[in-house]
């Protein structure tokens, strides 16, 4: 099988990837070059029809799910496939080609490293 | 000493706020409430001025800063007052009047918020 693919120059900044960057926010300050690459992840969460988009793929059987599983989201499909390319731009889903469709997967690392980042400020009052 | 302050009304969505919303995202699909609650959290995270002002707060001593403490980032001062408000309508920062200065405070019951919504998520695969 076919590896699924994510686009991960989207989240190259200097070289870093979101799972390199960044530490918790209440560790130390951001820098500038870890602040983009972390702001270019919440950015692409920040916007309803993708988090129903990302949240349909990762709550659906196995956690993957094709266009035709979770395109009921009240907008038109090409506005469908702009939201999931922007996700897959941001490398929070992967996909990949299986005959006619493309099935698309939540990447576990990124969200883990963006939950990282939130989690332990969070911890610290 | 007066309670720390947010500005929670930023946060109602039919009454919803980031504590109440939202499920992780491999529970099930977020509804449209709920995805427009957690993208506002999400998208007030989505600029690298407001991730360093934010991770700047979080990691003080103390986890509390005023604004003279973290505004060495690079742009003007009314630029960072900008984004402090952001933080503030978004529930990110809670502040507090001591004489001239405003202090600052990460909210951990937001952060807390966001990072269970993705990072159950993140677990699952």
């Amino acid at each position: 099988m076919t590896r699924m693919k994510a686009l991960p120059t989207a989240l190259l900044v200097d070289g870093s990837t979101a799972e390199a960057c960044c530490p918790p926010l209440s560790e130390r300050p951001l820098s500038s070059e870890e602040a983009e690459v972390a702001a270019r992840l919440f950015k692409a969460l920040g916007d309803p029809i993708r988090l129903r988009l990302l949240s349909a793929v990762a709550s659906h059987k196995d956690g993957e799910a094709c266009v035709c599983d979770i395109s009921d989201v009240g907008v038109s499909q090409p506005t469908v496939s702009h939201h999931l390319r922007k996700l897959r731009e941001a490398g929070l889903l992967s996909s990949e080609r299986r005959g006619t469709w493309i099935y698309y997967r939540a990447d576990p690392v990124t969200l883990a490293a963006m939950g990282r980042i939130l989690s332990a400020a969070s911890g610290r009052v």
